[in-house]
């Protein structure tokens, strides 16, 4: 059997930013030639990010996109790289041709972008793929963005035949079964996917399950990073045609993975160029019919292990958060801290982040502040390094008051907004990003007040449940202890009651479920979708289920303020949960 | 010629509401029996309202939509209105057997959802037509939403033939085409298409044209009203085969359009039920083949004046406003008025809106504002008789700073701040809906301060260019003018150079190019979506451009957090346009 070493490209593409992707994709197109690697696989549109958004339909964008796939092909070719077979995905235009082949159901987008993979070798593009399968679902739009491709693309090389497919080719029923009709030995899958809690398991399945199905080994390959609401995580993969697992790269980080895989060769069973299979047209380059020499044992690195269920969300908050600093031109952060756990474990992800010397936490004791509240945030501080600073809100409330004699709700926000102004005043003068720490069980209640808590560039924790914040504080520090580490979260802040602080002795349960309760209500209601009456059927209680529903229904314009966060469950609010503010719909039991 | 009665319901449906918008479906065919009409037709989604977005997965939903029909069927039989042909817009779920026949490509969103218009007669539902094409496009994402149909629907009454189509079905090309060859006489079309400038003349063109291609009568429903960042039109029409407009209702407001065709009698050249014409199986259901009764004259009421450009674009503008403050519940609004022509035009708008006793105006003069400034605020509540409210910011700035020590742009973002959080406390406090009133100049270019001056529930003049801002505010008045009212807006607000005097003698040109110029670029850049290279062929100067399209792209975080608000151009930012805040792309020339 003919040997093959691939060059898997895990790497955290910048969204639009198609220099600084290309020379990305060219240094590892450097390390995986240094490697050995005959072929080398980036992820999907890995020259212009992911999700590009309405940017597919730019003229300058797609040009531009266009123009570097060009460039790269004739650089890899100067620097002596032109052996290599790259297969690159990018935002192209569809072929002419392709649109006279669209159901006349589908708007074509202006400038039929295509999501798209091009084969180069030789300092040449010598094959192009375009994406068939157009998810628009979830956290997807690109049926809005995109036209779809209406090819088969096999390549062969070493004299391997190459089946390739993007993404969602391989979660709907098509190519693969394409790919074993045209007899390929290898399916390669650019993938752009995001994280969700858990998604690696069903991956690895779904690669595994393509593979028999296609009677082929399966590369595939996942980009890494984050991207406003999106976090990557890598999970890069390659099985063999028996469905086992071979090789795995980490999660969360770049990679560069180079793997060696015996393939069947190449056989005259492979269909003609020009002719269909399960509707699509094949096509067919040869950029080398002769097996590559081979020299001993295949390289086979262990698969990298794996975070476990909480670790692993914890890494996506702390890349998320990252990234989106990073890549937005900031390097410092500012956040309210109030001793409270949210704040807390959003103090410990953004350390983890950015060090702690780029973190910066304001305490704002008001009158109904507690000695703890107070002692705990500077706890934090003391344990992790971060800068707090204070600055009391009193004096401020009182002048409010004396013109505006507010009291009850209106007077409890007063004093989150006063918090609000004055972090955005040191944000403003001091060039730090505002932090949000706002969970998903406040978001989905409204427990928060827009423009005061709610303030901030980006929302760390916005998609994890308050049972889950403590469970991932909980977790952060067993971690440290485990490493021998200072862990970084006073316990206190995890024991105590929580409580916004805004009248004495308030507390969460005053106007919220429990949050074991609450939690497990809105995981019903809005993580699975289910009516109200759906849920009530799961034994909850119907009063406390209309109340939640209620809660949840009335909240959505201030979830439209909420500043973006990472995704780290199967249905965030924001991308994934698109609802009318306006609506009279009502769930009745 | 059979003659037919026609009773077409321009009304204006709640999100969500199913009970009150059945029961206004109800009141409409009572008054359509009344004035003697024999088939009466609904908007699209008249039951659900519309865009229901991600309410269309919702089983309890989709269970409470088809329950509706069958009650609004059963109804209209006991209310002795059962012998009406009444054609209702409504939420569904694909007919057993649509799925299998649905392209592999198309994910299919869960509980099959489909945007459906129901023919109601005799106490039943006698067929249904499910929409065929889904735009996934613009403001609309019905591809995330529903399934598409496959059958056309031909009903007879009244020895006329009658087919169906939903909206985006006339746009794209195809079902008008088999109506056509169907041999119907009229074409009936149910609307749910929102309002833009100038979208009218657009309409009758379109309806026109697909008339002359069917050669049969066009009856064009088009709901009317505000649903969060859409507001509908309504602009209901009739044309005849010849393509000439018969009757036309009002634009913004409910109508009840009543009109007699006469039609041509159904042929036997109508194809089989069963058989396929242009891809699409063919239904068909005869309710009456004998034709109905003349009595002399058709009834043909005038068709409804149009407004002008100018005055189109301020009533969309006023029932968005009012739609949304009255659909969620508000019955008061209070916005900052400054004295400058934004929220000088806001004002008025809701004074139009709301009428006078519901509007609530705060001026918080600072050091830097000027005399005529807080006199302008103080003529147009005496103008226009809202509600008028002074609250020095001064004493609260100063004890912010002994605490802050905040300068330049941190300081000027720190008194807008300041006002925000005084106008969220009386919303809170007296229940008001807070408007925000920047315009589309300031959203594009970040000018604004986000927790400042961008708060707000709503954010009537979002979509209004500064430049069209000054207009708008001429034209009311010459409009209460015309009409011998006092103009509502002060001629100094309109005629002084903008400034948002958060320090002495600022003026918006320190910072912006002219709105003459920057409305311009902006036109170029945002609503038709040039690249900056195109831009400047157009003749702008190069710095300039460069310039803006910067301000544009750095300013995406701010928009994500601005309030909702009534899209009026090609384009608005919020549904229209969806760019990530994340990107490293930057137009280059």
């Amino acid at each position: 059997m003919p040997r093959l070493r691939l060059a898997l490209v895990q790497m955290n593409p910048v969204v639009g930013d198609i220099d600084a992707n290309a020379e990305a994709v060219l240094a590892q197109a450097r390390a995986a030639q240094a490697a050995g690697a005959q072929v080398v696989v980036t992820p999907e549109m890995a020259l212009n990010g992911y999700p590009i958004e309405d940017l597919a339909y730019r003229s300058t964008f797609i040009a531009a996109s266009r123009a570097a796939v060009q460039t790269l092909a004739s650089r890899l070719a100067e620097e002596g790289l032109g052996d290599l077979v790259v297969i690159v995905g990018h935002l192209d235009t569809a072929k002419t041709g392709a649109l006279a082949n669209l159901p006349d159901r589908l708007g074509v987008p202006k400038n039929a972008p295509t999501n798209s993979a091009s084969v180069i070798t030789g300092g040449r593009i010598v094959a192009r793929y375009d994406k068939h399968h157009l998810p628009n679902y979830g956290v997807f739009d690109e049926f809005r963005h995109f036209v779809p491709g209406d090819e088969t693309q096999i390549v062969q090389v070493g004299g391997v035949d190459i089946a390739l497919a993007i993404c969602e080719d391989i979660w709907q029923d098509g190519p693969s079964a394409a790919a074993n009709a045209a007899e390929a030995g290898l399916l390669v899958v650019l993938n752009g996917s995001p994280y969700e809690a858990a998604k690696d398991d069903v991956r690895l399945d779904l690669c595994a399950r393509r593979a028999l199905e296609g009677q082929c080994a399966l590369a595939y390959v996942n980009m890494v990073g984050g991207q406003d609401e999106l976090v990557f995580d890598g999970d890069t993969i390659v099985v063999g045609a028996d469905g086992e697992l071979i090789a795995r790269s980490p999660q969360f980080t770049e990679d560069l993975l180079v793997v060696d895989l015996d393939l069947p060769a190449a056989t005259a069973a492979m269909p003609e160029p020009g002719t269909r299979f399960h509707g699509l047209r094949v096509e067919r380059t040869i950029i080398s019919a002769e097996p590559f020499p081979e020299a001993g044992e295949p390289l086979r690195p262990l698969p990298a292990e794996r975070w476990d269920d909480l670790g692993e969300r914890y890494q996506a908050l702390v890349l998320g958060l990252r990234d989106y600093v990073r890549k937005n031109g900031f390097s410092t952060v500012l956040m309210g801290l109030s001793g409270g756990i949210d704040s807390t474990l959003v103090g410990a992800i953004a350390v983890d982040a950015l060090g702690a010397e780029k973190v910066f936490g304001v305490s704002n004791p008001s009158a109904w502040s507690t000695e703890h509240s107070v002692g705990d945030a500077a706890e934090l501080a003391r344990r992790t390094g971060l800068t707090l600073d204070t600055v009391p809100i009193a004096p401020i409330f009182d002048v409010y008051q004396e013109a505006l004699h507010l009291d009850g709700l209106a007077e409890e926000n007063l004093q989150a907004r006063i918090r609000a102004v004055i972090w955005m005043g040191l944000s403003n003068q001091q060039g730090h990003l505002v932090l949000a720490c706002g969970n998903k069980s406040e978001l989905a209640t409204g427990y928060s007040t827009i423009y005061g808590d709610a303030v901030g560039g980006y929302a760390p924790i916005k998609d994890v449940p308050k049972t889950l914040v403590w469970e991932l504080a909980r977790w952060r520090n067993a971690w440290a202890a485990s490493r021998g580490e200072t862990p970084p979260i006073p316990e206190n802040a995890i024991g105590k009651p929580p409580s916004a602080e805004l009248r004495p002795g308030q507390l969460d349960t005053d106007s919220l479920p429990p949050y074991e309760v609450l939690d497990a209500v809105l995981d019903a209601y809005v993580e699975r979708d289910l009516g109200a009456a759906e849920v009530v059927a799961e034994g909850f209680d119907p009063a406390l289920v209309e109340r939640v529903v209620t809660l949840v229904d009335r909240a959505e314009y201030k979830r439209r303020q909420y500043p973006p966060g990472p995704k780290i469950s199967r249905r965030n609010f924001g991308r994934d949960r698109r609802v009318p503010i306006t609506t009279g719909w009502r769930e009745s039991l």
